[in-house]
This record gives structure tokens, sequence and C-alpha cells, in this order.
């Protein structure tokens, strides 16, 4: 079971529901693209890459569910879909990115239109039931493609991030970035699992990544099946494990990367980042090229999204509200961390280092070249 | 009711289980000092002040508890008792501190045993019965003393730091070292409340401080008590404010802070204090000098407690585990802020700024000269 996987049985979106783990392991079914949407924002399904990959079967759905009767009506459907589905949380850029490259393989290209030529709709010519039936399962093929290309670029960054590993490497992973947050094998966590099917002998410290926990329930649950050894801290505790020489580097994804190499991540990133830095141990996001968007000059352009109080007044000390009556909270989800403080970019077209503003773009460039 | 408080009617140690907070308020009451030893290894109570204060009165049952014959018998017990004492929780100085200058009221000065003369014991000349009460007396008078002191001296620190807040300010706080904390008043969160008390309006971001969650338990519960604004947050989410100029001042407590002005403090108190630095927020520390270790070159040499895994391994999620089956975990309970990240000192003679090797010395010998 991949973490986000399209049943070409039952035609629904199947998703393990990651509120649940590590208690619990059950598969979410979903018919409906709007539920979807609403699974997204409550963290059902989590990570930029996964978020992504689900974006695209739900357009699948959408798909689906319209009754259109025209091609236009059904692309007029599934822009409406898009755009709720973009909605559902607004910090990671593939959900967008997702979207609307499903919609790009619909309607005509830009070059072409100043061409004058004519649109080449995937539902060919003439615009009849075929046409229609042709359009939903593009979405469905550009879906599946998004997913297994993720799967794939996953194990390219995994390659190029586990040369930065040496035999004997402890390291510090914040939040989860395992193949729970991707299609499969995952980004920060994938160039982990990499260097430790390469023979490297590696101790991971989980960060356990207060509010949700991603840490403690799915990073360190995922490296118990992979068998790598781990200890869970205090997302409190990383700087004085990195004061005191006992981290070699840190591995942390990233939801969107800005052009100059500022990286959105959970909260935490950035006070982890810090303690890096000033402790001369590398820090590297490991990102595929689809979560950088070269469109934003700086981090200070990437939305923060700012999820609700209940959150953090979550917690439960020797059987009790771990919080007084009352009590109010602030709950930001994620933090940009500059990219003066970021040590080498992974992606799936090799390893990005300052500056940022040139080189990011290289690797980006690499796949449409 | 005070945090640490002696019954003379009962002469039994009185202190707020904090453990149980905020959910139930519950004193605790020991007639033995090893009982009060475990109490402070297992958080019963906890802060460093707190910590002096109780060790001091479980040296006063000590002394009742003791079944010596003669006054060298019941020293000879309380160096005992204090060793034992000295051993509950490594990092806080106070609890050292305490212990020795009781003792050092019951023993000669080396002073005088320079200069030949008779010792001035405390059970005056004969070692008789009488003296043997006294003795016992006196461990007690010099107990309460440090627990008088310590509330007196809280207030002086609240004085200078106050003047550091200013009427608007957001600050972040760290951990709990308010009343709580203390004997009464608190240090750092007893320099917020006076500002309070002085009509200022402030508004407080309430780091909740994993793992044993003394800011969202016990700082919360102070806060909603005195009428002070505050919001809790995830320790990951300090530098999201602090970077995005919603932060004023940073207000921390110390364990035990060096010659240098390197600082020991709960957990987290490090990736705090660089988030500070790197938005030019001025970070303070506010230490009673009796948590000054002026013996200590830097902050290398400060012992740092590390605790059960099973503090860490403590939380639920959706009602589940929120760790796998198998989990370990790594628990250190304290890390040390370098002194460049530290903006000023406040203690009870005033706020010390670098250089703190030539400075804290100043304040430390205001109150001996």
């Amino acid at each position: 079971m991949k973490t986000v996987e399209w049943n070409f049985t039952t035609h629904k979106l199947q998703m393990i529901d990651q509120r649940l783990l590590p208690g619990t392991f059950e598969v979410a079914v979903f018919d409906d693209y709007r539920a979807v949407g609403q699974a997204i924002t409550d963290m059902v399904v989590r990570g930029a890459p996964a978020i992504g990959a689900a974006a695209g079967f739900a357009l699948g759905l959408a798909a689906n569910q319209s009754a259109a009767t025209t091609p236009e009506g059904l692309l007029t459907d599934l822009k409406s879909a898009a755009d709720l589905l973009k909605k559902a949380r607004p910090t990671a850029v593939n959900l967008a990115w997702a979207l609307d490259r499903i919609l790009n393989t619909l309607t005509p290209s830009p070059s072409l239109k100043r061409r004058g030529e004519a649109p080449p709709l995937p539902g060919g010519e003439g615009w009849g039931e075929g046409s229609l039936q042709s359009l939903r399962a593009a979405v469905l093929t550009e879906a599946q493609r998004i997913a297994d290309e993720d799967v794939e670029i996953n194990q390219r960054m995994a390659h190029h991030g586990a040369e930065l590993i040496a035999d004997g490497d402890t390291v510090i992973h914040h939040c989860n970035t395992g193949a729970l947050a991707t299609v499969d094998w995952g980004t920060a966590l994938g160039v982990i699992r990499m260097a430790h099917k390469q023979g490297k002998n590696i101790h991971v410290l989980v960060d356990e990544t207060r509010p949700r926990l991603q840490g403690s329930r799915l990073t360190a649950w995922e490296l118990e099946q992979y068998g790598i050894s781990y200890d869970i801290i205090s997302d409190n505790a990383a700087g004085y494990f990195l004061s005191n020489g006992q981290v070699d580097k840190v591995f942390v994804g990233s939801d969107r990367t800005a052009a100059n190499g500022d990286v959105a991540n959970k909260i935490g990133t950035y006070m982890l980042a810090l303690a890096a830095y000033d402790n001369g141990v590398p820090f590297y996001p490991v990102v595929p090229t689809s979560t950088i968007d070269l469109s934003l000059a700086t981090g200070a352009e990437i939305p923060i999204e700012e999820r609700d109080q209940a959150e953090v007044l979550s917690l439960t000390f020797q059987g009790q509200a771990a919080f007084p009556e009352g009590a109010s909270a602030r709950n930001p989800a994620f933090d940009i961390t500059p990219h003066r403080l970021v040590t080498g970019i992974v992606t799936e077209n090799g390893v990005a280092y300052p500056p940022y503003l040139e080189n990011l773009r290289k690797v980006v460039n690499v796949k449409t070249s």
C-alpha cells in the first residue's frame, strides 16, 4: 500500500489515514474530490509531495463526478474543483503545481495560442461523447504520472543525498518526510533510508515535532520498520545535541522553496537550522524541484498557514489537561529558514549550493531542458 | 500557601505538588528529608530557587530526625543528609548553595580557624542537651531565612527587570519561573508580573516547554490567575514569532550561571536565545545571585542532567500513544546558552551587562560587601 494510491478497480482514491498512526493502520477511501480537500486540510494526508499526488487524484474524482455533457462544461467543472482544492492548504506549493500541471495538459498551451494554431485538445476533434471520456481519462493519466514520477524523483534525490552521509553519522530529522509524506519512499527520510540501504551505519535523532508529533508518530514508526537506529527527542533538545558535537548533519524537507533558497518547512525548522549553523553542522533540505517556486523572490512571499489552536491545546500530563481552563494558543504550521543557514539543497537533479539564486534555477531547469 | 513552606505547628514541610497542576491543586506534606530528596528528583517541586528552599527545610527535617545525642553526632548526620540531598538534581546550583550555607552557620569559619580562635559554635560552650536543641533550631532558622530572602530577592529582581519592559510589549517566556519555581513571586515571570502590576500592557507567548510542559501547565496557570494576557505556543514556534517582529523581549530563568555569563537553563533555552539573537530581540535571563556559580569559568563545566526517557515517551495523539512500540528517547533536561547570546542578566542587585566576567562578579559581591 502506497501512502496515496488510485484503485483502478473501484475508481476510488485510497490514502493511509496518518492521524491514526502509529497505533492504527487504516486506509481511508474517497470518491468525492471535496472530501479529499477536507482530508488534506485535516491532515489525513500531509507532506508536500503526498498532498500534490492526492490533489491530482482528487481532480480525477472531480472528472468522474462532473455531470457535464460537453468538454467545455467538464473543463469548467475541473477548474472550479481545482480552485477549491488549492484552498485546502496554503503553504505547500505542490498542491497548486499538481493541479495546474493536469489542467495544462487539457488546455491549449500559450505558445500554440500565440501561433494561432488550433488547440490540441485531448478530446480530439469534434468534442463529442468520446472526447468527454478521453478528457476524463487524460486527467487520471496525468495524476497517475505525477504519482509515479514522485516515487522515481524520491529515489533520485535519495541517491544524491546519500552521498552526503558518511558511515557512522548521527543525523537530526524534523517532522516526517518519509514514505508517508510522499507517494512512496520519502525525501529527507528517503536520503537516510538510502544511506542505510547502502550499508552505512546511521543513527537518527527524531525531533518529535510539536504540535502534531509527525516525528515521534510517523518518522519513528517508519524507522522501526526500516530497522534504522533512532532516538526521539523533544524539539527543544536538538540544540543540546548539536552543541555537544553529537550530530553530523541535519536533513529536513520543504513545503516550498523560494528562488533565493529560503525554505518554508514545518514549524521549528528555522530554530533547528539556527542551532545547526551555530555549531557548524551541515543543514540540508531535501526538496523535489516541484516544490521550488522560482516565481517567489524570497521566503517572505510564502504564505504561512496558521492552524487551529486546538492542535496546541491537546496534551495531557499525568492524565489531566496540560493547560489551564480558558487557555488560548497560537499555531503557525510552518516557518521560513533563510538561505544563509542552508548548506545545500538536495533535489532529484543534484545538490544545489549557494549562490542559490543562480544554482536553484539550474537544477530546476534540468528537467525541462 | 507558598510553593515551599514550613509548618511551624506540625514541624513538617509543605509543598504544592506541581506534577498535578493545573488540574489538581494538592499540597504534599513531608516529615522525612529523604522523601524531600525524592520529591526534588521527581519534580514535585522544581525551579532552582524553590529547590534551594526545599533542600534547606529538608535539612531541618534531618535535624529533627537525627537520633544523635551529641552536637558532633548531629553535625555528622546533617552532613550526610546534605550529601544525599545534593544528589537529588545535579544542574541547579542552589541546592548545594542552600545546604552549604546552612552547614556553614553551624561550623567554625575558616578565618576564625586561621586566627586560632575558638570556634563560635551555635550550641555555645558545653555541647550539652541545650546545644543539641539550639543546633536544631539554628538549621531551621537559616532554612527559613533562605526562604524569606528568596521572596525579597525576587521582588528586587522584578523591579530591576520590569524597567526593561515597555508598555505594549510582547514577550516570550520559557518553562516556569513564577511563584511555583520559587518560594513565592518568581524570577523571569516575576519580572513580567511586576511590569503588569505597574500598569504596563503586556502579552506573553508561553513556550509549552516539552517534555514536562511547565510552560503550558504552570506558567499559563499562573498568568490566568494574575490576569495577564497570553497565548501558549509550541516551543518550535518561538522562532516564527521572533522572525516576524511580533516579539519585543525574551525572559527566562537560570539554574546555574557560570562566571563568564554562560547560562544553564531548561532544555530549549539555547535555541530560543539563538532565535532572539538572530532577530535582534533582547534576551534576558533573570537569576538570583545564589544561582551564579563564579567557581565555574564557563558553561561547559555545568553538569547537565539527563532524565528518564519516559518523560519524552509520554504523549498521546487522538487517544493513542504518539510513538511506536519499542521507541527509545533521549532526554537532557537543560542546555547551555553561551553568553554571546545574552543581552543582560537581571539579578536582585541590578542588571549585569557584558563583559560578564567582570560585571557578574560585581553584582554577586554587592550582597557580601
